[in-house]
């Protein structure tokens, strides 16, 4: 029966491992290795390179702390670029918010959103065809470099790990482009890992942002599937109190954008006690 | 190469694993089957009937947050009660605390703690020898039950799931019990799983718990190794105020309880944010 067991790959010595109950689809992409599964404990559940992206049961967590933080955090996001995430989740959970304009997402690998729509379409819902949503098969490398100055209140990074596909995200190149294209209280939100297995992960970006924003930080959410304790999501900005609001502040601006009661991780007191960091992860933080 | 895999049976379809280099020890007890493994990526690793405990590497998480918030809330803990936790580690973090005049604690399995001892030595320290420490191999239900009324200011529970020997700690006569012997503003804990996989046990116990207790709700932790998102650490308690004080109130009684700057996961923000439940866990606890 071990040929039922997916074993999750992302570390040697430690991970998690799901009994599946068939293999819908496996593609191998020009980018990478690309599968699917049906499980009973956690629905169906999206690899790549062997890493699990994300599961129907427990992707709530992940894409609301990923957008409803940074967008509540703003207060006035009308302009959003999304990098990465091809299931979809970040695009509709974006595009909840009613003050957003425009909601560009460039996602790399064509074969992921495909895939995605194909098997988890509750994952994007309705979000692939709303007018406000414009989704670029494409490098976000090269859309970060071409994008003009102040085009983006919020940009949110949606990749894998600094490994693979998604080592450009992580480079100086990439950030220096992300604070120029940024408007003038615009900030960028990246997932930085599960700091207790991946402390490198965390402090390497961190380092690497704060040579081009006033304020790094980053917040924590308890993804199920992303095993190990939090993860952190990275947070760069150029105004340092957006990550200083109080429940009340936020709980008024969720109500304005119609996200008020339709969350099942996301509060606006999870909100803001996502930034008060435990010390092994704190010091893992630019001083 | 399988046999080299601690693979964790708690639940039937997803779970995980350790890499393991060596297995210290492996007990059949009167109660249970007590294995010590060695493992690159968590240190030592003790499981009891298949269910991994804790880890030399992550026990902070759980140690800290059973202890630290139950005896800082209360703000007055001169006697508190054990029961569970043969690796000795609640008796070390309870004892770090100056007002503490008396640490009870009681474990049913005997090996527990032997096997801790000699394998897991750091984890309970120089606890075994304090002499406010007064280690009871034997039932923690019967200590209840002959305890006298409102001897005790917190009891913590750090027991196993309610299957198997630790069963019995989730009835109705064992919360009744509790409640009498508890003193004015006092409160017990109790670990509750992990909720995104459990729900039951955090629902049902709480619902128990609230026959005997005014006030009931949980807290939260992130422990990397009680994998499937946050754990649920139970209250049930005589003075609601107590899980409603400010960051301010905990630092303060944290300095002069002799803890402030010794942890790695609890903090005074972590302790308060503790209680701010996401909505997909509330909705187990009584309205």
């Amino acid at each position: 029966m071990t040929d039922t067991w997916l074993n999750e790959t992302l570390y040697p010595d430690w991970g998690q491992r799901f009994r599946f109950v068939r293999q819908l689809a496996r593609v191998k992409s020009a980018f990478q290795d690309i599968a699917v599964f049906e499980t009973d404990s956690h629905g169906r559940v999206l690899t790549l390179d062997g890493v699990v992206q994300i599961t129907e049961r427990d992707e709530f967590v992940y894409q609301e702390m990923l957008t409803h933080v940074p967008l509540l955090a703003h207060g006035n996001a009308k302009n959003v670029l999304i990098i990465g995430a091809g299931d979809g989740g970040v695009l509709k959970h974006v595009l909840m918010h009613k003050g957003v304009e425009r909601a560009v997402m460039a996602e790399i690998d064509g074969e992921v959103i495909r895939l995605s729509k194909e098997f988890l379409p509750s994952i994007g819902g309705d979000a692939w065809n709303d007018p406000r949503a414009e989704v670029i098969v494409g490098d976000g490398i090269d859309y970060v470099r071409r994008a003009p100055d102040a085009s983006f209140d919020v940009i949110i990074v949606d990749s894998t790990d600094p490994i693979g596909v998604g080592e450009v995200l992580f480079t100086d190149e990439f950030y220096q482009n992300a604070a120029r294209i940024l408007s003038a209280s615009g900030l960028i939100v990246n997932q930085c890992g599960v700091p207790f297995m991946q402390a490198d992960e965390l402090r390497e970006t961190s380092a690497r942002r704060a040579q081009f924003f006033p304020h790094v930080t980053a917040y924590v959410a308890a993804v199920p599937t992303y095993v190990g304790g939090y993860m952190t999501l990275g947070w760069a900005g150029k105004d340092a109190s957006l990550t200083q609001l109080s429940p009340e502040v936020i709980a008024k601006r969720a109500e304005a954008a119609g996200i008020a009661g339709k969350s099942e991780y996301w509060t606006p007191h999870v909100h803001v006690a996502a930034f008060w960091l435990p010390p092994y992860i704190a010091r893992h933080l630019p001083a």
